[in-house]
């Protein structure tokens, strides 16, 4: 009991001391410019009990957009080159590709030839290497390749390339009572394996693009087993659409890069009370790339034109981020 | 400073206390009887730290069936007449109703006609009464009938018909570290309306049937419309494929009463490790209602016959209950 009590009062005191010192940066990757003021000010106004802006915890939802916002998305999606790299695997028990689009552009590399052959293309590829198999089995596949598969500008992990300075935001709301979600249009299962382990970000808070699956028993084990068939697209309309199904509520926090992301912050941030929009620009293509208008994967444009009247913050990764990445161990 | 002080010390003295006397009972509803030991059991094994049934509590995660799981279905789901009560409220601008099927049985209350309809009749009659709105205008809607709706045996409203005893169960498994959710055949956004207020589940931990919906711009305010078109069952062989997209694991401990449970039960009971299957029968015609595989609404059939082998705890509310419902203000 003696024990207990002395461990309380150190509790008291240190706690006592810290508040009267100033509070550590809850953003040490962030400089001191307009951006993260804004987020600050954001997330201390939430919590002021009694204030204008005060929001209820159950209410503090943050959505956030993987592709481009929480970690790098060039030269392609990353999902894209684990199922290029998966179609190489897979193409021994597959003769018919070498000769069958795109499997032949993905086989001979030729990214072009893939490319023109559009989304219908783009969907067998999918079907072909994301279904077929078990929900653990899938899992299981796309950890093994976490691990081994490399960024061809990087040579780092897939997972390495996550943004130290949203990590450090995602911390930062958790610890200010916010939830957190990803919202993205990768997929469900694909996002799940790693969200966890680098965002901090439970398989139930992970919302994604998903593909049918059915429920069955094997040798008198219960199974689900993902079928070659597209359930839902998660990007650009579909994004409030799925946050309205999922989560039930309308968040009060949107993070995006893209116009895929327009609708998202466009729905949380057109309600009343305190809203916060925000959008990661890349414009770093030393530290990382510089990409907007014009580029086919997340393509930045309407958004980027219509955020200063929508109050949405514009967040320059040359300007506003001291570091790109979390430190890499060697 | 002081005052702090002497509140931690008075805190800190009164949960020694606590802990030194016997714990107070978590289910006081529930009889003594083996159900209850089984729950206990459990819920106290899961969380031995060391112990060889422990679960970290990211993975403590129970789902329950509502209709009569958490409340009573009796006569009929109270979605449906829900749906018949909106029929009649509708009717006056439905002048066609009056002559056409399903809609007619409705209006007479003719329920032998209604149930030859079948489920398509069922399914015309959801579209009519659940799409065409916005889910803000759907969620008012619900909680307006929720507030005036009396149930016909009992003349009180529906969300007093809720089982005391799963509601000292629902906060005894969140006291122990779970995460509790609805995994329900009724409709998400209807459930979403109470199960908050009266089970302590928010939106998010609410899985349903649903509907399909659209974003869309009102008046430069964006909504989400609720469509005519059905997106998804979440019942029988749905419920682990909803899980599994919901959630994105397996749970650990399931609650139903029919054979819509029945693939639910078998998917979080047939993994290794500590697992609770329990189903509620309803056996007590005096204090609620008795039926079971002769019903149309919540059959309880295959799941009762299997129970014994596969390890599940059926529940009789006749002497498993020693109260079925909440005390009822006057």
């Amino acid at each position: 009991m003696k024990l207990i009590v002395s461990f309380a009062l150190a509790l008291i005191v240190s706690f006592g001391c810290a508040a009267a010192q100033t509070e550590p940066d809850p953003l040490p990757s962030w400089n001191d410019a307009p951006a993260k003021a804004r987020i600050v000010a954001f997330v201390r106004g939430v919590q002021q009990s009694g204030g204008q802006g005060y929001v209820a915890p159950a209410d503090r939802i943050a959505v956030f957009d993987n592709d481009g916002t929480l970690w790098s998305e060039q030269p392609a999606y990353f999902q894209l080159l684990f199922a290029m790299d998966r179609i190489k695997a897979l193409a021994a028990r597959h003769p018919e590709w070498k000769k069958k689009q795109p499997y032949k552009a993905v086989l001979d590399g030729d990214m072009k030839v893939l490319a023109a052959s559009g989304e219908k293309g783009l969907l067998e590829l999918v079907m072909a290497t994301h279904a077929g198999n078990t929900t653990e089995e899938f899992a299981a596949i796309v950890s093994a390749w976490l691990t081994a598969a490399k960024h061809p500008k990087f040579q780092r992990s897939y997972t390495d390339l996550v943004f130290q300075p949203m990590l450090e935001l995602l911390a930062y709301l958790r610890a200010s009572g916010f939830k957190t979600y990803i919202v993205s249009g990768g997929g469900i299962e694909f996002l799940r394996v790693f969200a966890d382990e680098r965002y901090g970000i439970p398989p139930e808070q992970v919302i994604g693009s998903s593909i049918k699956t059915r429920y069955e028993l094997r040798d008198g084990n219960p199974v689900i087993v993902r079928l070659p068939e597209i359930d839902f697209i998660d990007d650009k309309a579909g994004k409030p659409v799925a946050i309205s199904k999922f989560i039930g509520k309308r968040p009060i926090a949107a993070f995006g890069n893209s116009d895929g992301d327009f609708q998202m912050l466009e729905w949380v941030t057109s309600a009343p009370g305190p809203r916060l929009g925000l959008i990661v620009r890349h414009d770093d293509a030393a530290r990382e790339f510089a990409y907007d208008r014009q580029s086919t994967v997340g393509r930045l444009d309407r958004a980027l034109d219509e955020a200063p009247r929508r109050g949405w913050t514009v967040v320059s990764m040359k300007s506003d981020w001291r570091t790109v990445y979390p430190e890499w161990p060697r």
